[in-house]
């Protein structure tokens, strides 16, 4: 195989090895790369420790082209990080008058005073190639030794994302023509794994040997990807779109989407393409599944509100659930989805509204009605539909499933209602 | 320094390097190892492939005492990685009865059928002790070369947790008699990292050898946290507590919790604690607040519910914002902000409620009210809280701000109102 340019991400900072921290940046540093045709084939995190560092680089230098280095800068703790780097590519700080003029303004135009630390990072290894930082106070640094290429940015996520999409992606694309590596996914809801594998299966041994498969589930979700390797990018396309078109028929009813589509981007462009608005009642997801909607840019278009009604109070006087209906059926029962469901599309005024009532654990279950029980509902001008759901005994796995499944419902709801209204 | 057992996390995984999954799983196990005084020293990250999990193996091996790896398990991808452990180990598969039985009892018990695939997934290395797996179909397994320990787990991370919580865990607890690492945190809100620095410099530079610290920002938050290393818990833990009550007259009115502590389960505490009850309004934050707050198991105490409201009406017809005060002053406005927070108070029947109504981004921004630019509220019995936020361009960001800075206000005023009541 033709070897395309290698790159390894390296983290530095002591609270990521202890957990204080989730590391996010290096999964979209992984996203980046790879769309620019550079292949990610290792991450190490270190501490904040010399020697640790210094091992790292000289490991990560005998198998890739490019060591991506976060972490480490920043007011407080410059200093391990770029006196290692001193050490490693033989040179030593001094202050750079272009990044100084940088901070300098970045403090007179936020108003607020500028201290001893931040001038000390200006302070940079001579022989590195200043990459200015527009978004925050620590400079980016761009060394080359034995033609390995090492980036070193801050790890706050979005000084970080800023200097990639603006200064290290441009520059590491014009450098390197590279191999093609190609994604295609295929998005299902509903499906376990194994039953995919099973159903899919002589169409997976066909692949030819340049696409391979992976198989990633995510709360009740199976993400199918499509991994090319080339050089023609139009063909490449081509032949996983040929792949698509070939296994779609065998699990149609699961997918709700490619790439990265969502639920919440499908259903808002089913939405949109309707003119129809949405509301939510929610309660045991206590508003994750307005978040979810609302995440998306536009969806004011679309989305009018949500009533997160945590108290049967709130059920009785916001959605005007019946109390004959809690008292004799339960907050968690079919009758009580159905009714906030109902309640929001009036409270709401909307075209759609999903519900959800459940109990989300740890605590609350009962023998008749364990935790991970769950009743979601949607309504439209014409009818309800409900569904129940068996879930587990973990609070935010709940909460998570509850949202995917509720939006699935949805999905589903407004699929038949438009064939219906065509039909 | 004394040695303490030092490990490795290593993850295997295309998906994790392509970034198409974001890893939680080593955070966790990072804070689970450091509990028991076991220091992580270096995360891992290999691909799907034979020779690069081998070089991990072997290169984690000359530097710590416990290697623990997830992923490459599952129904769909056993094999490369169950193969690479019998090449690395000198062994070969072989079906292990006792994980058969588990999971033939799995899928009886769901009431699902089995496939071949998950039959395979009982086929073990030959040499590795077998670590049952009850939730769900990947066995653990655990295996020792040379004086190092190796633990193999699936990357589904409930099922990690629940085997490591269960069986590994007490395993190498009882198997290395540690020196003990213990933390403290400070948490701060609304004051910047170098601010921090300079208020507590003296402090820090009188800090003993054996305790040192780290300042981690996170959405307007940072969290100062102290790490002592030694041999009596007791001792260190008393250390620790000395430290924070030197620094703590410094910087109290940014203190809002330790540890674990989060803004939402203090507040949980102090609504408790005054019998209070709490509802919130939003429009910019789109329930993430609501969220927050029900993410504490317990919250359904205090917490009633929530009016997302996305559209204007909404805002009038559930909240009762007035149209008199959106067409004079707009819908983001301190006007606005103070009618949504009162109009939940109202609606959803609460001791205090708070509002957030702002410019999100990417879009929407005006010269006047620039993306980013926020209102937010709090209303109690007595009077209305509100304050103005200019935030970033960044959509996700300005939620998350949005919503920490709406619960410190919270906080600041039940504080407030308590202290009035005392008074």
């Amino acid at each position: 195989m033709i070897s395309s340019a290698r790159a390894e991400i390296i983290t530095i900072g002591d609270e990521i090895l202890f957990g204080q921290i989730i590391d996010t940046n290096t999964q979209w540093i992984g996203t980046q790369l790879t769309d620019i045709g550079i292949r990610p084939v290792r991450k190490t995190s270190v501490g904040d420790n010399k020697q640790d560092i210094l091992d790292a680089f000289a490991q990560a230098s005998k198998r890739v082209d490019i060591v991506i280095v976060t972490g480490g800068l920043g007011p407080t703790r410059d200093d391990i990080t770029k006196h290692t780097f001193c050490e490693y590519f033989g040179t030593e700080l001094e202050i750079n008058q272009e990044a100084l003029a940088l901070i300098t303004e970045f403090f007179a135009k936020r108003g607020r005073a500028m201290t001893e630390l931040n001038i000390q990072q200006a302070a940079l290894p001579k022989n590195c190639t200043y990459i200015p930082n527009l978004w925050g106070t620590a400079p980016g640094m761009w060394f080359e030794k034995y033609n390995v290429i090492y980036v070193s940015m801050p790890g706050v996520p979005y000084e970080m994302k800023s200097l990639m999409e603006f200064e290290i992606l441009p520059r590491l694309k014009s450098r390197f023509s590279t191999q093609i590596i190609q994604h295609k996914s295929i998005r299902t809801i509903g499906i376990g794994e194994s039953f995919l594998a099973e159903t899919i299966s002589a169409w997976e041994d066909a692949l030819p040997a340049h696409i391979k498969l992976a198989y990633l589930p995510h709360f009740g979700q199976v993400r199918l990807r499509l991994t090319g390797t080339g050089t023609d990018q139009a063909l490449l396309e081509k032949q996983l779109n040929e792949q698509v078109g070939l296994v779609l028929p065998l699990i149609e009813e699961h997918v709700f989407g490619y790439d990265s589509d969502e639920l919440e981007t499908v259903i808002g462009e089913l939405l949109v393409a309707q003119n129809a608005t949405l509301g939510t009642a929610e309660s045991c997801t206590g508003g994750y599944v307005a978040n979810q909607i609302t995440g998306i840019p536009g969806s004011s278009r679309y989305f009018q509100g949500s009533v997160v009604s945590y108290s049967n109070e709130v059920k009785m006087n916001v959605l005007g659930v019946s109390r004959d209906t809690l008292e004799a059926y339960g907050a968690v029962s079919e009758q009580t989805a159905r009714e906030m469901a109902e309640g929001a599309r009036k409270a709401l005024n909307t075209t759609f509204a999903i519900s959800t009532t459940g109990i989300a654990g740890p605590d609350g279950g009962t023998a008749e009605k364990p935790v991970g029980t769950v009743w979601i509902a949607c309504a439209t001008p014409d009818e309800t539909f409900t569904q129940l759901l068996t879930l587990r005994n973990n609070r935010k796995i709940n909460i998570e499933l509850t949202s995917s499944y509720a939006l699935n419902l949805l999905r589903k709801t407004i699929l038949k209602t438009s064939m219906a209204v065509k039909g």
